[in-house]
């Protein structure tokens, strides 16, 4: 008898004890079947990378009716690889990544295990979400966003998602003011500007941390940094398409 | 008095000591001042991952009249901010990346390390130019890439970039035919089924290589995978938005 509840992949980048990740599997354990496949370790900030140089370690951490948890030395890519191939014996209905601790909004997905993971889904043509929350403290308040993370993935598991795209989502750290809604915009176009911290270790050696003031230079109305500003919860529909497209009939190289 | 060269960064994924970046060196240093950021490890696979968990070092190891090489513990992305915020005393003219010992043309474009280095330029404003050979072995022959990496970067460095779009380019390997020309086109729709190779350690413990068979589900002829099959090198141009446009007015949560 095969199981008719929809088969829900869970992952994300912030490792597999972070508090994001415990309130994203209590949100989708009554909507289906779950799977997490979780790194052991940190993968912020590890993007789209996947482990070619050396193997991958697996371990089945907990099983129980229609919940199975497993821990890797994965990345985020990685994982849903693993899932996706070796660990269920059917294709996940829905990859949800998060809640990520910090935002993924604008150019923060590019450097983002947590949309990562929900690229590489849309990549094989499985609907992906990735949630993340405008708080990186590990104890961030995530009470507010359990209406918001449930209606989207209640519409996308009952609607499914068109050509492969998958959403970004991120959620206004908590506040005095209400959530506003729900707002469906683009990835604005911004950058972070780094600093890199000179420190000299007990052998006299220099060594630097990365560090950086996101800067925002995209005014426009329609963007995710404007909707969460405004206290919205943003909604990219998000594909893997690198092409600047209106160039490709521009250049010339002949 | 002011360099009036212009000011290469040069750096790829395949680590410092990569024959492909060798190659890319020995171009490059005719047209201008070159100044080499690369990893000190292979970082094949990587994206564009960023090291914000540990402390980055960076040793210069040449020194030469208009040229300097460092080496670091980075990824390609930290080796762009790196020179762009610590090492370089102006903005580079251009970023330049490769040559990579293997393609990154389609879907290989966001699990590259390479690429990564040109979007992370592409972000800051910078023009870039990732190059590439369909040849993975570390002896790959680079005898016929030379006209191409010039004819390209002359024309970048005397034109500029429009809109901060960068390029991916690839090129066929050596063969009896020889290559026809440039042609500009689009990133392919394909994917990677990946394959675990599961074995055991010497202690009994399971572990997984990661591999994969290249699958291209796009039949159309304007793609990067078409040019490559036709023996041409593919130019594609590049931007970091991962927004699926035209659901940005389709899809409503309300």
């Amino acid at each position: 008898m095969t199981n008719k509840k929809p088969l829900l992949l869970i992952t994300n980048d912030d490792g597999i004890n972070a508090p994001g990740l415990r309130k994203l599997i209590s949100l989708m354990r009554p909507l289906g079947e779950v799977v997490v496949v979780a790194s052991e370790k940190i993968m912020s900030g590890m993007a789209h990378a996947v482990t070619i140089q050396d193997p991958l370690r697996v371990k089945l951490v907990t099983e129980e009716a229609d919940y199975k948890e497993y821990m890797t030395n994965g990345t985020p890519s990685d994982n849903v690889k693993l899932a996706k191939y070796q660990l269920l014996e059917r294709l996940p209905d829905l990859v949800v990544s998060g809640i990520n601790h910090g935002s993924n909004a604008s150019i923060n997905i590019i450097y983002s295990g947590t949309m990562a993971a929900v690229l590489e889904a849309t990549i094989d043509g499985i609907p992906g979400i990735g949630f993340s929350l405008l708080d990186y403290s590990h104890d961030a308040d995530f009470s507010h966003v359990d209406k918001y993370i449930v209606q989207i993935v209640r519409k996308v598991l009952d609607e499914g998602m068109p050509d492969d795209i998958g959403l970004n989502v991120n959620i206004p750290k908590v506040s005095d003011t209400p959530l506003k809604g729900i707002k469906v915009c683009r990835q604005a176009k911004a950058r972070w500007v780094e600093d890199f911290d000179t420190r000299k270790d007990p052998y006299g050696r220099e060594y630097f941390w990365m560090t950086g003031n996101f800067v925002n230079g995209d005014p426009a109305l329609d963007t995710d940094q404007k909707a969460l500003e405004e206290n919205y919860v943003s909604v990219v529909p998000v594909h893997v398409d690198f092409t600047a497209h209106k160039y490709v009939e521009k250049l010339n190289f002949n």
